[in-house]
């Protein structure tokens, strides 16, 4: 890593996730300046104190040997991987991410969507959440959730039921199975689609992070869609983010005579979400924003440069006319199974290769 | 009648409810002039030869006979109990109504609103139109509605259900019922509350008649809210002609799985309609407007001509300062059972008396 990236992953550390200050601090004066700044005591900040001490406790080869071990990769504001959605946060981005997962986050985050809500959520919020998730994947969007009961679950459970591509936001660390309840999904999500973090490696659940991360999840992606939820909740938060950034927010009516669509129906009312009645609203109001991305995607496919390694490879391995099955695919490019997924999902939303029967084939263009 | 009225009373019949062209006409140069140019055949209208032979037809004599018949009212422009609303209508407003049942519209009208939908409706639109319905009746207002299957059929009931009044405007004639199913819930209306219509005795159902209907339905409310509507339904052109006529238009969203609630969300989407998620949402909207006639009301108040015959007798029935039931009413005032509640109806509506226990007192002020 750089000496940059040093300095930035060494913030994420000793820095709360969105301080505003400190963000201000890095963008006038740089990271590793500011890195210096609190090793010498000369940062002026209530908390300088509890940041010197923080930094003192920062072991930047411990941490890249913790995230070899968990499989995690940290992305550095500005590198290759880094989705530019997100410095749309400005002072409030984070630092670093950390990711585990195969598909290239940046590219993943160009068609996303976040589809969000309640945790105390209805059969009707699950399944509208699961449906849409579902049908949007097919059609390459990739959507991201919170991993929450309720939801968020179910979100990102309609995603995988398609093969697609999910991206989890975490509060806690990557490493961090919460709710515990859902390990087994977070297992699942990371195996096709990815986990990311802003907090370190090991961070717990804390009310707080929960909050920043919403700012996240709004960032990251196109459009929020928020599917039930109460008056007054977290939900409203991610909503509320998503607004400030001029993101499209979309909330799904349901009964009057259910508290759960309540705070969806407030949104609508109070004209800071539209109308979402089917999956396909949200391709449809993202219509003129959705080609932005898919021109600049058009640009980076002529450049080789964006793909990663991996997907280079097992683009090399199509044939030029005819499908391939994913055997022959594992065979002819010889990279892992989980490897082999996350670039099929990178190639296709790139439009380089589309799904034909029980294989792919490339896309002619 | 004056001769204004009889010659408006004539146009209703000969003419098509809601002719622009006519009422352009009758506007500019009277309504008693338009007849004698009809007569004389004078008048510049491709259906001359129509209207000149239907001219012809009308006998005031029996028409007035058959209205008293049937225990109807007329009532034309300008008349002590024309509801002004109508005017909004402007050249397309109606000539006269035809009005069975005690309450006073045009004192009815001034706190009202009509709920409608789907007739194809849902049992929760059903629920919500008869709980709202009552919910608002309860709090003095007239409810509106078409007298339909489905959500009108609600809505009448919910008012029924709680005892105030419930105004239904048929496309036919007030003596028709329509539909046939629906005479009993006619019968209970005409009891409690108001039939109306434009359409002389004996109208029968006609596709257009309906689309005529709904502008009245929506003139004569202060808010129309629509409760479950298909897309492109009828019950569309009835929240288009309250926008048209700067009426807040509510729409109550549903279950975007269900094609009842497809209706809703479009006006909502379209910006044709505010989300109404609880029925005091509706006086919430209104409020400031709601003020408007009651301070009318508070005015007419002071003068003793603002209540019928049978109302103020009614009144002088009441003890200055104790409350009274409904018997000792029938027997103080001496007018008949159905005369009693219409005047209570009104006088309730125009903040005289409120209902206490299980009788009536009146209102300090």
């Amino acid at each position: 890593m750089s000496a940059l990236g040093d300095a930035l992953l060494t913030l994420a550390h000793v820095v709360e996730p969105g301080d505003q200050r400190v963000g201000t601090l890095v963008d006038e004066i740089g990271a590793i300046e500011v890195v210096s700044r609190i090793h010498d005591g000369s940062i002026r900040n209530r908390d300088h104190d509890a940041l010197k001490a923080r930094l003192a406790a920062v072991n930047l080869d411990e941490i890249h040997a913790r995230a070899d071990a968990v499989g995690a990769r940290i992305i550095a504001r500005g590198d290759p991987e880094w989705p530019s959605q997100l410095d749309d946060l400005e002072v409030a981005r984070p630092f670093v991410l950390w990711v585990i997962g195969s598909p290239n986050l940046r590219l993943a985050a160009l068609k996303s969507v976040a589809i969000i809500g309640a945790r105390a959520s209805t059969p009707y919020g699950e399944h509208i959440a699961r449906e849409w998730s579902s049908q949007l994947s097919a059609q390459g969007w990739m959507v991201a959730s919170g991993g929450a009961y309720g939801i968020d679950a179910a979100a990102h459970r309609g995603v995988l039921s398609a093969g697609g591509v999910t991206t989890c936001v975490l509060a806690t660390g990557v490493d961090v199975a919460y709710p515990r309840a859902h390990s087994e999904l977070l297992a699942r999500i990371c195996d096709m689609g990815l986990l990311v973090s802003e907090s370190p490696l090991g961070a717990q659940a804390r009310r707080q992070r929960f909050l920043t991360r919403n700012r996240i999840i709004a960032a990251l992606t196109r459009a929020t869609v928020v599917v039930e939820a109460a008056l007054r909740s977290g939900t409203t938060s991610t909503a509320n983010a998503a607004f400030a950034l001029n993101r499209p927010v979309l909330a799904v009516p349901g009964p009057v005579t259910s508290p759960m669509s309540a705070g969806c129906h407030h949104l609508i009312r109070e004209q800071l979400a539209t109308v979402a009645s089917a999956w396909s609203d949200i391709p449809e109001i993202l219509g003129a924003l959705a080609t932005v991305p898919a021109v600049a995607v058009q640009e980076q496919a002529r450049q080789i440069d964006a793909l990663d390694g991996v997907a280079a490879r097992v683009f090399d391995a199509f044939p030029r006319a005819r499908a391939i099955d994913q055997h022959s695919l594992l065979v002819q490019s010889g990279v892992g199974v989980k490897d082999l997924l996350g670039a099929l999902s990178t190639l296709e939303m790139l439009g380089f290769i589309a799904r034909i029967d029980d294989g792919w084939s490339r896309v002619r263009g």
